[in-house]
């Protein structure tokens, strides 16, 4: 069995569906890494609701931020990350160094004894953002999502609820 | 052979060329349902050039909002409804209940005796719309994108005129 | 051996590293056609990193808009263009013919005794660009896209560092 395994797919591919009903094979406990923040009320509805669509087996943690440190306590456990998006996004909002946390992460990820499901949006096959910000995380995504399936064992993209499998 | 197929793909991806290609290898009449609405000169020009890329087997039903009623007249036809793209469109700018309307549509395909060959966008893979109403087109999309794939027994993703069958 | 191959993704998918390697195992001499036109900063730093990445073997051509001329120039050259996405953007913005100057390309790649890699983006799987010049280019984009395959002997996806074969 993978110990890490991505799922990477745009906006409403069905990859969050995917990765946890992948993760609910493996081993307890289960922790599942939520990286939205709050912030507005949009953001909350959704946050609640795939709550909600989760079943008792799961503990949450909520990283919107410390997201390498969720990893780690997260121990040996089945872990879903969900997503490593908006926590990029975060990192980036919160001005912080975005290769420092990347780099945190990775070796987190590495070094952990866990089962691990990332998801991760694809975020670059529209036009050009007509804004440098908007640029600049169109290339962060791209580059950590290769990263991260470089270091991944299995790897599916995500189209319209399908996985295709990419690597593994 | 299928009862229902979807081509998917990004915007000039060459999915309405292979689907009308697939749908001309079934059994007579053909019809396109066409769900583009000729508001303006730029979509005028592409219907007609469309309209003249068919050859005469094709009848055409104009269906820009009531596509469930144009495909049950379209009865045990072989139907090529090009596209849900631009009819999820349609319904979102006439603030008709997307909900609704959607179970509708499902309805009606599954229940439809005709050979059915759907056309969609994949419109979740840029960076995050800045706009609510950019940003709820592309939920409603992907979910769509979800349950037309879901009841379809083939699924393709088209990128660059090459079909890449993700179903079926 | 492919006489013709073609990389194709969204930004930072990593398909020019996957350019240069495929490149790399062709026979010499090898030539680099750059289309990034050094307009300000944030561009001419990427060109410099991209070519300190790249080793001694390869001499670089700058072709922003002649590419057809590139690539006559190369001769038998093994030749890896990067990219035809940025060419296609400068012809626009030059405001030349997009019709004859991709006729042109088309006629001199075909007519090549080189082998040939292509680089070019996915750019339709966003929403529809709010802006005509957006639209415009997604479109000949695409166009260009499906001509580029057609071409082809062998086509790859890449998504997240990953070459998934479409064609060959």
């Amino acid at each position: 069995m993978e110990r890490m395994s991505l799922f990477l797919g745009g906006a409403r591919s069905g990859k969050s569906r995917l990765a946890l009903a992948s993760a609910e094979a493996l081993p307890g406990p289960h922790i599942f890494v939520a990286t939205a923040q709050p912030f507005d009320y949009e953001m909350r509805e959704r946050i609640d609701k795939h709550r909600q669509e989760r079943d008792d087996r799961w503990r949450t943690i909520e990283a919107p931020l410390e997201l390498a440190s969720a990893v780690k306590e997260a121990g040996c456990s089945s872990v879903v990350i969900d997503c490593c998006t908006l926590w990029l996004s975060n990192v980036m909002l919160a001005e912080r160094d975005v290769g420092d946390e990347v780099k945190k992460l990775l070796s987190v990820l590495q070094s952990s004894s866990g089962k691990i499901v990332l998801v991760s949006n694809e975020v670059g096959s529209g036009i050009v953002p007509d804004n440098k910000l908007g640029r600049d995380f169109r290339d962060e995504q791209g580059r950590l999502n290769q990263k991260l399936a470089a270091l991944s064992d299995r790897v599916d993209l995500v189209v319209a609820g399908l996985p295709l499998r990419i690597k593994g």
